[in-house]
């Protein structure tokens, strides 16, 4: 139990009595006392927040001035514990970098569960704290959720959705539309932590340390970018797919060649040996605290220094640039001077990596 | 086909391929292009809405003044169609009637997508044209959404989340701390149909004629409540848990007594016969287009009037009164003129119901 865990005020045991209920039953999800207790015990003690209290079937708030950001993801990712992360925090941290990537000041979440009968109750309270940690630390607030609990056999101990309400505070047009030739392309990290570590505990891999999720809130360095005046045009997390799936779907949108130095993109030593071991190609490994920011050349340096001052981008760099009009590709200069166009794969790597 | 399904203009047969791609693969949720594929073709071509076409991580829209309003609903309803309606119908009537029980217009909706593997892409296309039809009839917008897929046997063919925003535009206090001693109870419709229909299919029960889902839009009714000048107090979907869980719940929150007439209470021969023959009590089957309204009592009279203009309130009556301040308990006075208590079930009478 880390340090910030132990100075959170609310209760670290189990609320519902785990003798009694030892693992969740149909009724939890069937609109009765049960689910009650569950939602009041459980859910609404621990997410505190004056809307959530309010019992009501919507939650209603006041929206500060500006354009309305609104996003949803759900999450599935097996194992729901990995190394730097779980379930829990990835459903708050995704959801608050989704706000983020159009520049919003992320402000409200919803929380839905999908639980399978027999999860154990434990279990979904140490997910439950997890979010409330996350929730936290970003300084959103839950305010509206939803229960549904599944038969045995039918779910995966825990789906998770949550969906997103943040304001746009300027003036920027944030989007592949916006991305023009000369631009830099700036990366904001190290990439294939996530995938690697999901996929170690799931397969039961050993390395000499073990490779942590780079899982990460991005809402405060993105919008210390725009606070220091930077005209950013494009911004992307790399989570399905990795850096090479959102690259490309940016090029093809914005209909620009892009251009990446293989040699400047950061990928730590423990990752790179585990992906050539496992056969992958960390351009296409999850990500899930790391994104692209596409942003006039003359401000990238700016750019990289202003991001460096937070712990997650503090690996901040330039790796290619936007090198002229096109149908829309990517092409990667290699560490020894060749160069190839880089593709989406059909799928992906990782099945169920969030 | 209906009437309406032929006169949209969307295409109706599956944009996917079928013969190439009969079922849902893992590479569905990958990141990559085959995942691309299915956004594009089937769901951004179908939803069609300025929003979703960004494509970008979350959804810009510009918001009208007023307070917001912000819900989420995951839907695991089994079978996923059902006489009178199918998990998307549900899923989209449902966060529409979440928004209008808060007194909100509805706005935008998000969408979210589990997949089990081995889905057929048939099926999934009949409940895509059937969230598509419902988004029409309500005027509401997807502008945002998530796919992700699971393995197969660790989901059940489609789970579905759909939060939604809409817009508070009135200054009425529409919570149960609102309700007082002598305010009218109305009840929109009879009860029990959703529950029986579900039931029914799910069970392969035959009765002399379908018993359909009372799936149903309730914006619109609510919102003319509010246009006519009705100081409504509390409003509430009568879905898992039934009309009993409702307002017990309502009397719990407001601290309440209310007293409801069993014959006031509409519930079709055909639903009360199905009931009987299963052992339920119709006040806790679940439904999906009907609601209490607590309005003052002079002006119930009114109330009820407004509400029958609409088809799905047709059969809108007043069912009981808040008779004190209490410690929040609901009493039924029966056909024969005893009285008892209601209370919540513990769970319910059918698990996945919606």
């Amino acid at each position: 139990m880390d340090q910030q865990m132990a100075s959170d005020s609310f209760a670290l045991s189990c609320p519902i009595p785990i003798q009694q209920y030892p693992a969740i039953v149909m009724a939890h999800g069937g609109g009765g006392r049960l689910m009650h207790q569950l939602i009041e015990k459980m859910f609404v003690a621990t997410f505190a927040s004056s809307a959530l209290s309010q019992r009501h079937d919507s939650a209603q708030m006041e929206l500060p001035a500006g354009r309305l950001a609104f996003t949803t993801d759900s999450y599935v990712v097996r194992p729901l514990f990995f190394p730097g992360g779980d379930i829990g925090k990835l459903a708050v941290y995704g959801t608050v970098n989704d706000l983020a990537m159009s520049g919003a000041r992320p402000l409200y979440l919803s929380l839905g569960m999908i639980l399978e009968e027999g999860l154990p109750m434990e279990t979904l309270w140490q997910v439950v704290l997890s979010i409330a940690q996350a929730v936290r630390k970003t300084g959103v607030q839950i305010v509206t959720g939803d229960t549904k609990v599944v038969d045995r056999g039918k779910g995966d101990g825990i789906f998770l959705n949550t969906s997103g309400v943040g304001v746009i505070e300027h003036d920027l047009t944030i989007a592949p539309q916006a991305v023009r030739a000369g631009d830099a392309v700036i990366l904001s990290g190290d990439i294939g932590r996530h995938g690697i570590a999901v996929m170690a505990v799931r397969e039961g891999l050993e390395f000499e340390s073990a490779i942590e999720s780079d899982c990460a809130p991005l809402a405060e360095p993105v919008l210390a970018l725009i606070g220091e005046g930077i005209e950013v045009r494009c911004l992307r997390d790399l989570t399905r797919g990795g850096l090479a799936s959102a690259v490309v779907e940016i090029a093809e949108a914005a209909r620009v060649q892009i251009l990446l130095e293989e040699a400047r993109i950061p990928v730590r030593e423990d990752v790179r040996g585990a992906c050539e071991i496992l056969g992958f190609d960390p351009l296409y490994v999850a990500n899930e605290g790391r994104f692209v920011a596409f942003v006039p050349a003359e401000q990238a340096e700016r750019a990289v220094q202003t991001l460096r001052r937070f712990p997650a981008c503090e690996g901040a760099t330039v790796v290619g640039e936007v090198s002229r009009a096109d149908e829309g590709t990517v092409i990667l200069r290699s560490v020894i001077g060749t160069s190839r166009v880089v593709d989406m794969l059909s799928g992906e790597q990782l099945p169920r990596i969030c």
